[in-house]
């Protein structure tokens, strides 16, 4: 089990998230880029809810995780699968072309999957209680239906998307898993895809992981 | 001049966009990173209008830029930025910890600024003739304030994010120019260093050469 309190390496994640951010938090795709390659890593927690200045000196949006090790300090998801990746071969293969292609599906993953994703978040958090979700959200949910609809395309009746895993997929499959299947319905391969990823044991390991960080429920909301 | 019909790298981009899209389109990041270095490149054009079928086993969103460099085929301009930053310490650091962070400001023009101006962009476009774009676009436009004011504070009297300029700097300067900062005021030593980003000899050429591949408006809208 990767975690561990003497690890070198250390992953900032939330101490409490409410019920429908649990399994979706984003040190959890860091957490499952380590248990690929069996890294340890220590975490240390804080508040979601009233992030403590000092952190924003490290991340300056205030969002998680972070990543220390030795003097290499990141942030963004993204940078730290990929750093991690760079360890090992089973993440990143070593021949250039394969190597671009799993950094092309991460990329692609992050800004052109992601960010209609983060839109749906801006309706559910931010456009609570008004009118424009209503009217906005058909017309996102179809831009996604569509770019899900080209994905599933290239995925073709592949494994993974370049045949093999690579962190590419790692961070596809991330990101496909925060879209809400039930009103946007997935091509059958892509929710295949989804859950040969989240079927890996590496997954589990790091949904567990993320799970049993957070305060538990009976000891209520932290302040 | 980078721009070589002869040269081994090949960058697809659009033959055609109409002028609020000129110099934004995204193979300028690609061409800029190139101009950095002082690679040559050519380019193929393809028509952003009716995108050709063949296209989207290249791109499989359909959009530009991409990439072909020997058996090397890459798309997304981050991908791409990043794998011409690999070639040459200019753009990205050797050291573990300033390659890192840079990889990391990369990812974050894409993860967490970028995806608030997408937003914008689907209002503009998806959104024209409907409602919901007048009450979203206070909410969106907040939420990108908020993080200009935070990003600020990381970018501190630095010239650039880390000191130095990187595939960092290129991601972020290119990201926060496509923001519309007439609605979105700038703090000040933001717009500076965006200023400072297009002021570079490497952009200004990236800028013209992207100018220069558009069909001539006397030309006519391609059909």
């Amino acid at each position: 089990m990767p975690v561990d309190p003497n690890a070198e390496i250390e992953v900032v994640a939330f101490e409490w998230v409410p019920p429908v951010a649990r399994g979706r938090v984003r040190d959890l795709r860091v957490r499952w880029a380590l248990e690929e390659v069996g890294l340890c890593y220590r975490t240390k927690l804080i508040s979601a809810m009233k992030r403590p200045d000092w952190y924003f000196k490290v991340q300056p949006f205030g969002q998680v995780p972070a990543y220390h090790e030795g003097d290499v300090h990141l942030f963004e998801c993204g940078a730290i699968a990929l750093h991690i990746a760079e360890k090992d071969e089973r993440l990143l293969p070593r021949d250039p072309a394969g190597r671009g292609r799993a950094i092309t599906w991460l990329i692609s993953a992050l800004n052109s999957v992601d960010p209609m994703q983060q839109f749906c978040n801006v309706m559910f958090f931010h456009g609570r209680g008004m009118e424009w979700p209503n009217e906005a959200r058909p017309v996102v949910d179809g831009l996604i239906k569509r770019r899900l609809e080209l994905l599933a395309e290239a995925l073709g009746d592949k494994e993974w998307l370049e045949g093999r895993f690579t962190v590419g997929d790692l961070m596809m499959v991330a990101t496909l898993r925060d879209i809400d299947r039930e009103r946007i319905p997935f091509p059958p391969s892509l929710a295949a895809y989804v859950a040969r990823g989240e079927a890996r044991p590496a997954f589990q390991a790091a949904l567990a992981a993320q799970l049993a960080d957070f305060i538990p429920d009976e000891e209520g909301v932290p302040a």
